[in-house]
């Protein structure tokens, strides 16, 4: 069982949460409120993506590439792969 | 009027398209989808959200600290200072 | 006169810390070091790099975009435009 | 042997020329160059760095985390470990 299964109810909340996050945006939007305000969501809004990145990751590798749970080698070099075009993805 | 109202309908629909984003994440945890294909659709709301970031900043430079509506001095040097503190939020 | 030639002899400052940084990563991988050492000084590079961006950033506004300094508004437009490419190369 | 230790000359010439790099701005500030200029060179510094960082994590996976050299599952939970502090560190 994959760690976005295991782990599905506490990522479901932060993913509800960051929806929350974009309906504030998009009410402060049509209540026509200063730019200062809009830019501070949206800085917000990055935060708890990034986090809901690093937590994905970090479940990736316990899950998928260190942990014990990994049964065949060929399946720890497929974690490993995701796992490097990820992070390829985020820092280039 | 600041450019958050004058430009009220473009960023309403990527706000909302991000909302829509947001829900198709939603949607794949609880289809229990693979963790690979999670990750890549946290990896394009991260890309959509730096899109809006910069769209903001783009629109705070030339209404409030560049553009030939800013009235007074004094209206030049908030709006500087506001894009100073969004700097540095994003990039320290 | 430009920001960084008003600013050169804090700025050079800053540039010599970085190549000094450089440096002591050119030892460690030399003294074959942990990788763990090694990931901690590129880190800590990246900080440093970052660091100097953001003082290049906020002088150009002050400088080029909002201060009293700018003489007609066609230079004002072009700071502007300069900081505009900035932050799109950084942000997306 | 570490990764740090058998990629050494390709890690070297990576770090030397990033040395070089600073070199040339470090060359701008004292010819006084404009700003535009000096802010792109640093741009490339950035670039550089996240490129030798992202060499330095896919070593790390491959040989501290998931390769076949790793040799016993303590080893690998350390290189898990290490390999999660960075990237709450970068991504964070």
């Amino acid at each position: 069982m994959s760690h976005t299964i295991r782990n599905q109810t506490k990522l479901l909340a932060r993913v509800r949460r960051l929806k929350g996050q974009m309906e504030a945006i998009e009410r402060a939007l049509e209540a026509e409120q200063p730019c200062g305000d809009i830019l501070n969501l949206v800085a917000s809004v990055r935060g708890a993506v990034q986090g809901l990145t690093v937590e994905l990751i970090e479940d990736h590798i316990r899950e998928h590439v260190a942990g014990p749970g990994v049964e065949t080698d060929r399946d720890r070099q497929q974690g490993a792969a995701e796992l490097i075009e990820v992070v390829r993805r985020y820092l280039k």
